[in-house]
């Protein structure tokens, strides 16, 4: 088989900065992008993290130019592409798979709750065909407490069957290890990548591709660190001193978190922004969530210049 | 104050035909829209009945622009406008408002879960800014059980205090009486729809705005008729046969069971099709539901004779 290779390692849902009038900053992202790069994190673009959902398709189609023509790598690239309405999907992925992208990330349509597996089926079937190029690597999107529109075994057994080239894996942010572990068991030659590093150690015992997560926008050093040595004896120590800085952060609204993190640690105030219906930490908050990172001598090393840069 | 009157009234939230392409239809969908207002029935386009999120920002552009072009009544109209991204929301109320809408019913951004009061009414705040259009009449649109995302009486009293004039009332598919009447003694000149003809009788005597229903797709002139006549002796009793009829459909999946009565009773196959993840009734679903209707009498009069027109 031919094209992109299955992705693995440590991905980033990238947080998007935004101006002042609220419009997409696509030169602070490809910034951002290229000291992820540099940390050894890919590019999960467009996530719930990245506020995707509170983007035009037009705006994200800008953004992933801005980013290929930078020249940042598309082999780390998995934008996200699912969208409610199925000519929505369509256009983005193919525009990603058209700029090399080596694979897609995508949500199932979820405006509509308590759907069938045959309607998710055709929805992913319906956007396979009509993307219709061998290059397309989707990687399934599964996070029930935001989406509420769950994706089963049932389902990834059926789209494995009928697309075995196309559908390539699954980033799991349920938060329910028996689900992954499951799958794990279940399709051994698809590409888990646990929704958040708490998962890394075990995901990689289990013969899985690593993981997309939150924290990785910040604590993105250490978590490809685990990843690279999760056979090393000090793997556990590594997990639970990730656990603890996700701990930390967790404490606070995580995507406002992340954000105010990148703000301060960059000396970049304009990082903090976000739309609505999201809205930034309090002043309290905020102080309280680096006081917890700096007791923990937190760092987000060569950020400040990468952003001066 | 000048510009467009509150609406009031029953209103449908027509469902919307597609080719076998799954292209939308926008003939079969003009032609259906010219019954409904023959049965005295409103406009409420583009709602979660119509599978509005399931199509494009462009595809409801160039929708609104047919039924406009053809001469439909825009003082009937309501089109669904919100959606997760303000760039879009703005763009397709901006549009509707051109073309002379009478107002708009407006999701909020329906992604994530959990956001605050605050961050919904900037991100209503953020649209009326944007559309900038003093004929822009917003309704708001409270329907808990699919987006997820409530809109609560303190939002609803901030936008009032802060929009007075734009925010021009609701429509509440929440099902809970408590919360239509909370509104209604609250917020006295606010237009208040029910979400389903089970509230119109109550929703009118607590001096509501009518209902905007479901099964106003199809039951659209007696439900009109409860509306005209929610004075007279028989409106307990035209009230019962209401819910009853509605009952029948409500046994099976609502948008489908719709599609499938549309189909049967205009003659017109073509209208059974749904975009995924949407599916049809089985066929033993269908048979099910045409002779519950059928028992009851059930006619959809005109429907055949305006859909060969």
């Amino acid at each position: 088989m031919s094209g992109p290779k299955k992705m693995s390692g440590v991905l980033s849902p990238v947080v998007t900065p935004f101006n002042e009038d609220l419009s997409v900053d696509a030169e602070r992202l490809v910034r951002q992008c290229r000291w992820l790069l540099s940390q050894d994190c890919g590019l999960a673009v467009f996530g719930t993290n990245s506020e995707a959902n509170s983007l035009s398709v037009e705006e994200k189609i800008d953004l992933l130019d801005a980013l290929v023509d930078a020249g940042l790598d598309t082999n780390r690239m998995m934008p996200g592409t699912g969208a409610c309405a199925i000519p929505d999907t369509v256009r983005l992925t193919s525009h990603a798979v058209k700029r090399g992208c080596a694979g897609v990330l995508m949500l199932p349509p979820f405006y509509y709750k308590g759907v069938s597996d045959e309607g998710l089926f055709r929805s992913f079937s319906e956007v396979i065909q009509r993307v219709g190029d061998s290059n397309l690597r989707i990687y399934l999107y599964h996070i029930p407490p935001v989406a509420q529109v769950p994706i089963t075994l049932t389902l990834i057994e059926r789209l494995l069957k009928e697309y075995p080239d196309t559908v390539a894996g699954i980033k799991d942010s349920s938060g329910d290890w028996n689900n992954m572990e499951a799958m794990l068991k279940q399709f051994p030659d698809f590409a888990m990548f646990a929704g958040a590093e708490t998962f890394l150690l075990q995901t990689m015992r289990g013969g899985g591709a690593g993981c997309i997560s939150a924290t990785a926008n910040i604590n993105s050093a250490a978590i490809a660190e685990l990843y690279a040595n999760w056979q090393s004896p000090d793997a556990e120590a590594m997990q639970a001193k990730l656990d603890d800085l996700r701990g930390a952060v967790m404490q606070y609204p995580m995507i406002p978190a992340l954000k105010a993190s990148v703000a301060h640690y960059s000396g970049d105030g304009e990082w903090a922004r976000l739309r609505p219906p999201l809205v930034e930490l309090t002043a309290e908050q905020k102080a309280g969530l680096i006081a917890d990172l700096d007791k923990r001598g937190f760092k987000m090393p060569g950020l400040a210049e990468g952003q001066a840069a």
